[in-house]
């Protein structure tokens, strides 16, 4: 499915001026982190990643011209200042686009903890794009919509488009995710094992303009295609065992970069560590199992779907492991039909 | 102090065919991972090291032409097979250089668990390349003693000159350590704190020439000429805040090419991710301590000395933690009168 499946509601969407989007965050197997410009959110490297079908975050944009500007809740709280202005910042983009200038009323509610690694900015914008666009009447054209999330949160860009996807540095317009395979090319399973709920200490957006600061930075970038060639070969031939090597390689080489850079970030905890050491346990026992993290102390476990209440039940036991949040891969970012929206709260 | 003050002692060991050394190991500030000739443990970046007073290995080499073959003793348990050609080599190296034949009885026992991420090889090799010269009757040079000693395990080439030393790169006879200053320049302390008492499933000879299967790694030896300048130099102006983001940045750097190379080594446990994070809290509650890790789990704190109780104390309590070695700035390499030997068991 893509965006353009869904011509009626669009067509509604415009007309009332008011939209609602569900989307997917999504893990990086090869990951994004640094800039080559900041405020457009241009990446020093490609990515490759999996939305996570388990997860969404569902917004409702709303253009009022009786508000005297734009207003955000974010799982039933009123937010302001920053968190505010980067929405305002994406719906300015919107409103440029489409002519509007009336301000919105976006709420937003997640299913799953913000914050804490798992990429709540990814479905939040990939959300706040759709629903903002569709409410504005601009067209369902995929690229454009992959754009203005990237805007919000770079890793955004990749929640838009459906399954397992790239997103290619480039300029502003031509830097956009794209699908290399649909949900169901590979049955995968996501198994978070979240080790801490905790608002992260610093948040992705004020770790990558840090990356530059790590003397491994450069290695990294430089190595990160090549890292996506290898992974993306896999990943279409569903051959887990050619995967699995290069997403914890990358995974490692961030955070390589994240831990070195000055200040240096250390988003590990002991259960991280933990989980680290156990995943090589495991497949040392017979599972297809491989870890990635991205920015932040969670630990995703990547298998085969029919090995997943396997990895799930051994990260359990693990000292330290909080939840263990399952996740197939996911569709596109999409509009939700009015009375559907409650469907997702 | 150095080999050289030491005349009557090595006059006595010549004649005897008999010497009896102890070496402390040592803690490297900034690292040496990988080498540009394996054969010769030529290193492929400059490091710098503190010397261990705290602990240390007694190694008695005694030439006996009655003997059919090298012999070997490691705390009180009889070695063979890759532990004692390792001796041999060493030995032969020194055979070559005195025009001795004889085969050595070599015994040799540490007050510190061996293979568990404290340089056990770096004392063990120092001390034996400076008993066996002196047994051996060669002169008290120091910097032929390093070359000898980094022939057995590279970092052992640190261990032989005293206090704070530098090993640079070069050819056979010119990679050698040497001392920038004292023991007595600066009290700091190190404490190790022990996570575990294991034997390393890859041990620093084996990971090595892992270290080129990095994509990290040319990126590390790159930039260590650099760090150690830094380093250096806060280190000779007795500046811990200035040398401890330095040394934090260096053994994280060493780790990621660990953790990211072909197969990766995944060294760090869960209490090694503990101490890690509780290292910035105890800065932020106000004392001086910053982290090292060398090639295993255990983690070194380093702390002006005044401050060690109170960051011993802090240590214990982290979970995972079995117990923490305190040493201060060890001096040399050094002969034991006889009699002597039996105050180091």
């Amino acid at each position: 499915m893509t965006q353009l499946a869904q011509p009626d509601l669009w067509a509604k969407a415009a007309q009332q001026q008011c939209a609602t989007a569900l989307a997917h965050p999504n893990i990086a197997f090869i990951k994004y982190w640094g800039n080559t410009n900041h405020q457009l959110r241009l990446p020093a490297n490609p990515s490759l990643s999996m939305n996570m079908a388990g997860l969404h975050t569902v917004t409702r944009v709303e253009f009022d011209p009786a508000l005297p500007a734009d207003t955000l809740e974010i799982n039933g709280v009123p937010a302001t200042g920053p968190g505010l202005e980067r929405v305002s910042a994406v719906l300015n983009l919107i409103r440029a686009e489409a002519g509007v200038a009336a301000p919105a009323r976006v709420v937003s509610r997640s299913n799953f903890p913000v914050g804490s690694g798992i990429a709540s900015s990814a479905a939040a914008f990939a959300a706040l794009a759709v629903a903002g666009a569709a409410a504005a009447g601009l067209p369902p054209v995929e690229a454009r919509l992959s754009r203005l999330a990237r805007r919000g949160s770079g890793s955004a860009s990749r929640s838009v488009p459906s399954g397992f996807c790239e997103w290619q540095p480039g300029d502003d317009d031509g830097s956009v995710a794209f699908s290399i395979a649909p949900p169901e090319h590979w049955a995968l399973a996501d198994l978070v094992a979240v080790v801490s709920r905790e608002h992260k200490a610093v948040g992705s957006s004020g770790g990558h303009p840090l990356a530059d600061t790590s003397s491994l930075q450069t290695a990294r970038v430089a190595g990160a295609a090549e890292r996506l060639r290898r992974c993306k070969e896999a990943l279409l031939a569903r051959d887990i065992s050619a995967m699995g090597p290069v997403i914890e390689e990358d995974a490692v080489i961030m955070h390589g970069v994240m831990m070195s850079s000055r200040p240096p970030l250390f988003y590990w905890l002991p259960a991280t560590m933990a989980l680290i050491q156990a995943t090589a346990r495991w497949r040392a026992e017979g599972l297809e199992v491989y870890f990635t993290i991205d920015a932040g102390p969670n630990v995703h476990l990547i298998c085969p779907a029919e090995q997943a209440a396997d990895v799930e039940a051994k990260a359990r036991k693990i000292a330290g492991v909080r939840d263990v949040l399952k996740s197939a891969p996911g569709g596109p970012a999409h509009l939700l039909a009015p009375g559907d929206e409650f469907l997702h709260p």
